[in-house]
């Protein structure tokens, strides 16, 4: 490293992002909401816009000795759409963007296609546009999407409030114990022509990790509920990294339960094979693409009856910080120990 | 490679884009345009908005060697503005999504960002999202640009008519031989320490590479003088490129004249220095973003007071074929040797 120069895991993520966009300023009266939540706000009409962008390369955020490219192509644009979801919108455009190196074939990108089209026929999304072009290293998926919603709907990740119920839709961590899974059959099997990987028994963690789903539903029953909630985000960088995003983006505090956290039965097999912390697994290990919401309190009973969602605490003051209140009742500092792409150490 | 499969480069990138979003319905209302266009064209209101991406790859589209991270950063702005404004609309919002490796630091990225920013202040766009990650191998940088026009303003490449005159803003080639210029100071000072490369009496060439406009002020005096053009693009490819685009969009042919593709003396010189055809180079060597449109023939005396654009030829019957028409009044079959990151030929 040169002098004066700052390392990018110095800052991480977010501290990198705020650092390079902070002197940008908004300009233009069609711009509601800027960089800070899972999509910025537009206006160019009697509907908001609202736009998301995620980057996904190679040997960072996918493997393709473990992932099927049909695979890929649904989850990176089934990860935009949750985006557009966790404002309360309904996604409505995609452009594709793809860099390729010369081992991959136009059938391979038929494979690649199939799955962003099947994404894209389940969820009414059209694709719109893109670039292709050739790349000197593994293959690049860049994919924006593009939502709408009135704009009394839109809800970002700023409006919590103490008292507050804190809820979140399905279940978390088995995602994550999907990848342990993959990885390890991958490591077992390397090298062995006819390798046979053990999935049985665990085909709903492999289906969490590969082929994920955004949870129209949930938004769809919010809304047929009349129940808007304060605020709202996607579950991808795992429970914990987003539960201080809203708190920090507010300016509360919360209080979540160990034993309210929803998790599947095959997950916590799994983490007991592996042998690590189930809890831990589920609040960080991310890409539940699950909905984390808050809503008043009095909104209590009409949450009750959500299929589906399930009340894990509270927003609290802020100057009660962050909490995990464990089974025996003691207060555990929440910390973002999500997947960060600039540092090893996760 | 295996049987049956097709290798990119047999298809190249248009034929490949064709191939990969054929089978893609448009089925959202909010949607008027989908690929093919230098954007989409969406409705959300009373005015439409404009989507455009670009996807720059390091060892593809740039040389970090030679290009300094601010220009970068600016280019890779200016490239998505230009595809704005040659649907005749206005740039408003980009998100930028960068993945990088390990050897930049926050003060590289710093640099890029303050092109982008500087990019951003001169043509009043907002910057509203991205998404930001490690990559394994070098600088990835994809942005995605959003803007507005009225439903009347837009203009697509498919409305060129026979008898139309072809204009072209500025002059061609010059960004080309720009980057043939700075590919042979880098080869000969490669390893040389104190190196200094002999710039001098040729900056304007290099200005054309590294630090190209797009061309709001032709926009402008378009919509002043009241003329709508019925076709329109910018020269990314190559104005060979470009024209076949316009034509096989529109059901056209064209003429164009050789002595009236406008280039510049230090292109010219250049040219002459590195033994190349001067004309291949105007034709074929892409990156100008100037803005080529056909005008009604009714517009002719309007255009001809249009400062900084050329009449360079007329729209035809299809049947007639794209051809230049050279100095000695010979027609050569205009053919597309623009640009492409699939094959090595160029």
């Amino acid at each position: 490293m040169e002098n004066n120069q700052t390392e990018i895991s110095q800052l991480g993520e977010f501290g990198l992002i705020d650092r390079l966009t902070k002197e940008f300023p908004l300009r233009n009266p069609e711009t509601k909401k800027g960089v800070g939540d899972d999509a910025a706000v537009l206006s160019f009409g009697d509907n908001d816009v609202l736009v998301t962008t995620d980057l996904l390369l190679e040997g960072i955020h996918f493997d393709l000795r473990y992932v099927p490219l049909k695979h890929l192509g649904y989850k990176a644009a089934i990860v935009n759409f949750s985006d557009i979801y966790a404002m309360n919108g309904t996604p409505k455009q995609i452009t594709v963007s793809l860099g390729v190196s010369s081992r991959f074939t136009v059938e391979h990108l038929d494979e690649l296609y199939s799955g962003i089209r099947l994404a894209c026929d389940l969820y009414g999304v059209d694709l719109v546009g893109g670039d292709t072009s050739a790349s000197v290293t593994g293959l690049v998926i860049s994919i924006t999407c593009l939502g709408t919603a009135s704009p009394e709907e839109v809800v970002g990740r700023d409006g919590a409030k103490p008292t507050d119920i804190i809820c979140v839709s399905g279940d978390l961590g088995a995602a994550f114990m999907g990848l342990q899974l993959l990885e390890r059959e991958n490591r077992v099997g390397a090298g062995q022509k006819d390798f046979q990987p053990d999935f049985s028994g665990k085909e709903y963690i492999l289906e969490r990790q590969l082929k994920p789903e955004a949870r129209r539903d949930i938004v769809e029953e919010l809304r047929n509920t009349g129940i808007k909630p304060t605020a709202m985000m996607d579950v991808s960088d795992g429970l914990s990294s987003e539960l201080l995003h809203i708190c920090h983006k507010s300016g509360t505090g919360c209080r979540v339960y160990e034993d309210k956290i929803p998790i599947d039965y095959q997950t916590a097999l799994m983490a007991e094979e592996f042998n690590m912390n189930l809890v831990t697994a589920a609040m960080n290990g991310g890409e539940d693409y699950e909905l984390l919401f808050t809503v008043p309190i009095t909104d209590h009973e009409k949450v009750e009856k959500l299929k589906g969602v399930r009340m894990i605490g509270y927003i609290t003051k802020p100057e009660l910080g962050c909490a995990l209140v464990t089974r025996d009742g003691a207060e555990m500092q929440i910390k973002a120990q999500g997947w960060n792409a600039f540092t090893d150490k996760d």
